[in-house]
């Protein structure tokens, strides 16, 4: 991953993702699943096997979620602690973490 | 809604969500999120405002899977329980609380 | 379970749990796992050791409130149901499956 | 916190969480709240309402991880950062995370 960049100010931090292209593809195969799960309740699917779904596609968005956190570790918490200056970036991990549980 | 239909077998039981058309327009929805979280990683945004986006998602999901969870309380497991044969919806039941959590 | 007794007001509810005393004892078994929570933090043990602890004390708390919704499910919401009248009983269970995840 | 101090072999690392105190008596508070959801089902308490209990002391638990996760952040891992050494510690940190979700 190109170290963090950030720029003038905190809202234009550009990040490549190193799994860029992985993540894409495993954002697209989540997109079917809504949409699929959308098709389901059109078709007057047995809601346990809607609701089963949803859970699945919840799980595939945590587990993109996950490898999100740990690429942000990696790279931008890690490159902000050995310039010493990871104060914030530890709270905004903290608020982080919280959300996506 | 259509008090739960179930035919022949198991899994050709049709259930028609008392709310159809809103959870359709919900997942549409839900399905342009995806896309636009695809899109933050095409576009190299920081890593934390993608997760944030990732976790409205999931709370929009869990959102839907509350509403199915309600719906099939009150359709199939209510019909299930006034002919005095729950048992195995409930175990079903719990199941899928224990999947969407 | 002694179907759940409603008595006077909502508020003096009787429900004797059918494996109660087994769900006693596992509540005093968490009691224990959280008080050794605390000695290894007297202890100055490592963190991860500690988180990987209240995880399990969460995990053991998790199996405790799905038993007993599974409970008042097989028992009060049945038993209502039954009586035709569980509209404000499902949106009640809503509430809490919301709040125990 | 003084900073996280690694003996011999990786289980004997020591850690004094730098709210010490304050975290003990958290959970001495939880262990008194697991207690009493104890007491509610010896005295056959309404089911929601002791799980309404539990829900809140799953949440107080989550705090307590919190706590433990930013302390850990802020001790532990800069310091095994700022040596530049922090590959493995960054894997057992997104699988705590995992754990305490």
């Amino acid at each position: 991953m190109r170290a963090c960049h950030s720029e003038a100010e905190e809202h234009a931090k550009v990040v490549v993702q190193p799994n860029k292209s992985a993540l894409m593809k495993r954002l697209a195969r989540i997109e079917g699943q809504v949409r699929g799960i959308g098709g389901m309740i059109e078709a007057d699917r047995y809601c346990i096997d809607v609701l089963t779904q949803v859970a699945a596609v919840k799980s595939a968005l945590d587990a993109v979620a996950m490898q999100l956190l740990e690429n942000h570790m990696r790279g931008c918490v890690a490159s902000a602690m050995q310039q010493g200056d990871a104060t914030g970036m530890v709270t905004e991990l903290i608020d982080a973490v919280k959300k996506i549980r």
